[in-house]
């Protein structure tokens, strides 16, 4: 496999990107190629002390930053490390696209230029969900590829999702769950409702509804829900859990007494607060477009890109994308009816 | 004023109603009217040593269970507690209504039984929201009447519970917020992005959009959504932190040291846990109806009830129904004209 790097996005590129390559060439014998600023990725190759063949540098000399409007830039920056990098992938001369760019742009730049697969209407941004109670994390779709989504993509998405944690984390006939008020077939807003419908008539291993409660225990392997809900469910976890955390060590050090406890411990509490910690986990795939693209966090450190190549390389070594093309024959009736009408 | 507290809805009902009741009656000036079966509510009043004639007993002896169905309860159940409480305050034989049942027959039987404000198209259930930074919590509107909600819904849900938010709990000039899927105005559904519009345009002190990461932090003082997300607001912000909290304790008592750890600081966790008590904070009001009716969870405590009932009356003594009907007049056509188109 040809792992394709956007050498250039993320908050720490290149110097982090570069160094979570050298990192990943150590573990795996695929070759990767990084695209970006020719000077400044060998600098840190050297930085580094690689000296390999297995890693190679693809010059792009543009950038796409955090603040550039996704679909503008993808037109525009057509040298940009993000803009050739899917072009190898649509070309052929790549297997696994990685970026820690701007999510927008990477989302639009895969459709635009990779492409929607045949009968999927929207391509969806998946994210990795932790799983609070200990357990392993589960994937929700869609994080907020389409703000808005009707029942037939609820569908893609559970399918897709669903396929993802089957094919890439190695989890046999993954749970499907769909975000809904309550769990009786009867709750929901009329998309829900038709979705629960389609959901139930698919071959997919559909356990339901799941009330946003049981979300964080790891009701189900594939979280499905329209990219707005997916945004809050991603953001308002963080936001909760973080906070918790805060008044947890508050809490620990207000006392003389309470500072000894803190000291003793501060190390299981670290370990706790790396539940939350995306990092471990790889990368979030972008689900539907021809090719495999998988986006890691902006802030990315050498090790999370270390573990977003090696973790999403079954996403091309499974040939995800064609089971998907595949599979999607058998739900197509249960995608066109909204989504033609 | 005269309170009406349905004296039958609720887990513990009618023994943490009715003792709730006479908690509430040794603070206040008030009458209680207690709604329901007249046997049961006596016993419990005796029980309790009550003697007073503050508290009255109401006869009704129908019970609208959390099972059954809002709209069939309401048109049948006419001698339930709940909807012969509500029928005293279309009367005017009662002031406020204080409930702990069903909440779909609640607020069902707060629009068809004492109907809604002029103007407003969407009564709505408001929530109370933790900070869970540590301040004084807020008010989540819709937690969940209207699942789906238009723009000019939106609207109304910041300007009644703007009101709310100053009369009753006496919070002055209230920020009020949108959940959106980031803080700049071009984010968003059509119907979010619309809202911002249209809240912009409002006299309401309109902070903007507002990403759920900051929504436990007290971003805002009235959280406006539609009530699906308001919905998943509420029960993932509880799976999240008693997840977390769970995860807490289990590391405070995994080994020797920690043991010793855990009871120094058990107390300290119990004070944090508390923030998360919605008991404290009173009940929810429905807004937007043609009189003040709150909400308690079902699972009331007595002090659950008698909080309830206090924080309660000022919806009731600052007349914030009027208030809301002659508001409603100024924001007049940044609601119609979606909800008439």
């Amino acid at each position: 496999m040809r792992v394709v790097l956007d050498g250039m996005g993320g908050d720490y590129a290149p110097k982090e990107t570069v160094k979570g390559a050298v990192l990943a060439s150590a573990e795996i014998e695929d070759e990767i190629y990084i695209v970006g600023n020719k000077a400044a990725i060998e600098k840190e190759l050297n930085k580094n002390g690689y000296k390999g063949d297995q890693i190679k540098i693809v010059e792009a000399n543009e950038v796409i930053t955090m603040e550039d409007s996704p679909v503008k830039a993808i037109r525009k920056k057509k040298d940009s490390s993000l803009v050739v990098g899917l072009n190898m992938i649509k070309n052929g001369e790549g297997d696994l696209f990685v970026s820690a760019g701007n999510t927008g742009a990477l989302v639009v730049g895969a459709r635009l230029i990779l492409g929607r697969i045949d009968g999927i209407d929207r391509p969806a941004l998946a994210s990795i969900y932790p799983n609070i109670t200990g357990g392993e994390p589960n994937l929700l779709v869609d994080a907020g590829a389409s703000s808005e989504s009707k029942a037939g993509n609820m569908v893609e998405y559970g399918l897709m999702g669903s396929i993802f944690v089957e094919k890439v984390w190695g989890r046999e006939n993954p749970r499907v769950g769909l975000v809904n008020l309550g769990v009786e077939e009867s709750k929901g807003t009329s998309v829900t409702k038709d979705a629960f419908q389609r959901l139930k008539a698919s071959d997919l291993n559909f356990v339901g509804n799941v009330e946003a409660r049981e979300v964080p225990k790891g009701a189900c392997d594939v979280i499905v829900c329209d990219g707005f809900v997916g945004n809050v469910i991603l953001k308002l976890t963080e936001g909760v859990a973080m906070s918790v955390f805060k008044l947890v060590k508050q809490t620990l050090t207000k006392g003389i007494k309470n500072k000894i406890s803190a000291l003793l411990i501060k190390k299981d509490l670290t370990q706790l607060k790396n539940a939350f910690d995306y990092e471990e986990y790889g990368g979030a795939p972008i689900l539907g477009v021809c090719g495999p693209v998988v986006k890691m966090h902006g802030s990315s450190t050498s090790n999370a890109v270390k573990n977003t190549i090696i973790k999403g390389l079954p996403y091309a070594k499974e040939n995800v994308v064609d089971i998907i093309r595949h599979e999607m024959l058998k739900v197509q009736e249960l995608i066109e009816e909204d989504i033609e009408g």
